[in-house]
């Protein structure tokens, strides 16, 4: 899968990951009043207005793009409806042919790894069958548990061709609380990175490796290190846009065939219709306001790189 | 709810929980066939099968035990009908007066956390209503993110009186790898054993924090220590029985007043019937061999207080 994302990201030019992180907040009232019309004031009203919302701005943007990045907490937050409006977001992105990163940020001890392992990248038995529950082509992993509860997603990207992002540096403000922390006069995050570029040379694509990882955009310094520590590792990058992140903090995250990382923007894509910048859009075409704010973003990276 | 959990200590007399982690190769061929007789071997069909197997080890234990932790990933790997599963485990665990301890691991960047927090602990708006769609008492948080990925689950803990325990020193064989290192002459688990302690000041019930943590019991001295640095935290306790711990590995878990630890067995209870000791009941008598692996383990962990 990491080279499909490759080959998608030199297809698009566009280094980047839309990540569709609906807040009911940001879906247009004519999409909210239509689902709720239908399935009333419920999660399944819910659940519709936000895969409706999701559907517009894919189908508007799908072509610009190499791959979404849906966060499943904005769905999980709905229940069981919310999980199914995930899973149907996931199924359709990847009939559009984009690569699905499903940010789920799981991670256990070894048997219970292995249990999401199986139900978001791989298959699970049930009885003489194999079902592949939410089948996403890569997720976020989170590493404080170590190698074991790491190995179990990697065996799996092994066997189905899937992909990890694991976290070592994020773009939130208290990330240093403990990622910042010196061992051996060393940051954590610095001996998590050097444990991803260990843990992915026996996972290896084409170019890259099947298990890269996190570094927040709003820590340039940091990325420029990680990069040299993770040569093969892809690097997915949030926080740019509404998190602060800029395009000229984000080249030093990147290698120097251009490759090896992938900018993620949520809010600044999908409530694009919101900003001053796009307000000519009016909610109703927010679809279009979306596809506006993908161009301007390629363009702000591509401008830094 | 950590004063309905110490409720419910005091009076079982047990400090313990019984970790609902259903594998569909732990359920009995019994319970399997009637279920996929009913769904055919589809999710639903396995789905169906954990929950039968759950609700019958609940019915059979209920009156002895004070919690129940169902871990999440063993039903998130069935998909939508495994979430399901769990949901349905969770409102039965409720009714019968259990403190349900959803073990999710979830934790994320501030909004996201929150909307994790809403699905888990609290409720989410759907225009002019509120739903809580999970429903759990307590969950467990990964702390990797630091204090900005925690603030958000203490919020909804304190609104709605729920409860938190946040991973310190894992019971995993690779916990170490990133817990143990030094930082500043200290290992990582006591640095967020102390976080745990100061978040945990602000969200105090009557004798103990709403903020608890994990330590596992196959790290007895890691545990002295850490009881020490959260003295107001009630320490859930993994990896007893099964993964090796033993109960007079326990002892230092737990305060002077016999209380703040809870000690969690999965496999060694759900699947009894499995192991020689309690062979006798045979698959078909599953629930009953469960019952006397509880009544072993509180004296176990009795004896050892």
């Amino acid at each position: 899968m990491i080279n499909k994302l490759v080959a998608n990201i030199k297809k698009t030019g566009a280094p980047i990951v839309v990540g569709l992180d609906p807040m009911l907040s940001y879906v247009p009232e004519q999409v909210v009043k239509k689902a709720f019309g239908e399935f009333g004031e419920t999660l399944e009203g819910a659940a519709e207005a936000i895969w409706q919302f999701n559907k517009e701005i894919v189908d508007k943007t799908y072509d610009l793009i190499p791959a979404v990045k849906p966060q499943i907490a904005m769905y999980e937050q709905f229940g069981l409806p919310g999980l199914g409006a995930f899973q149907k977001t996931v199924d359709y992105c990847k009939r559009k042919g984009l690569v699905v990163i499903g940010d789920i940020k799981r991670g256990d001890i070894g048997s219970t790894s292995a249990a999401y392992a199986a139900g978001h990248l791989g298959r699970v038995q049930v009885g003489s069958r194999f079902y592949a529950p939410f089948d996403e082509d890569m997720i976020t992993v989170n590493p404080y548990m170590g190698s074991d509860c790491i190995n179990p997603f990697a065996e799996v990207c092994k066997r189905e061709k899937k992909g990890l992002f694991i976290l070592v540096k994020t773009s939130n403000p208290s990330s240093g609380e403990f990622q910042d922390r010196l061992i051996d006069g060393k940051p954590l995050y610095e001996l998590v990175g050097g444990k991803v570029a260990e843990w992915g040379e026996d996972c290896m694509g084409e170019e890259y490796s099947y298990i890269g990882a996190v570094v927040g955009a709003t820590y340039p310094e940091q990325g420029k290190l990680l990069r040299k520590i993770m040569p093969k590792a892809y690097i997915l990058v949030p926080g740019y846009g509404a998190q602060g992140g800029k395009g000229k903090d984000l080249a030093h995250f990147f290698n120097k065939d251009g490759l090896g990382a992938i900018v993620n923007s949520s809010r600044g894509i999908i409530a694009a219709y919101k900003q001053e910048a796009y307000a000519k859009y009016g909610a109703e075409h927010f679809g279009d306001a979306s596809r506006a704010a993908v161009e301007d973003m390629i363009a702000d990276i591509k401008g830094a790189l």
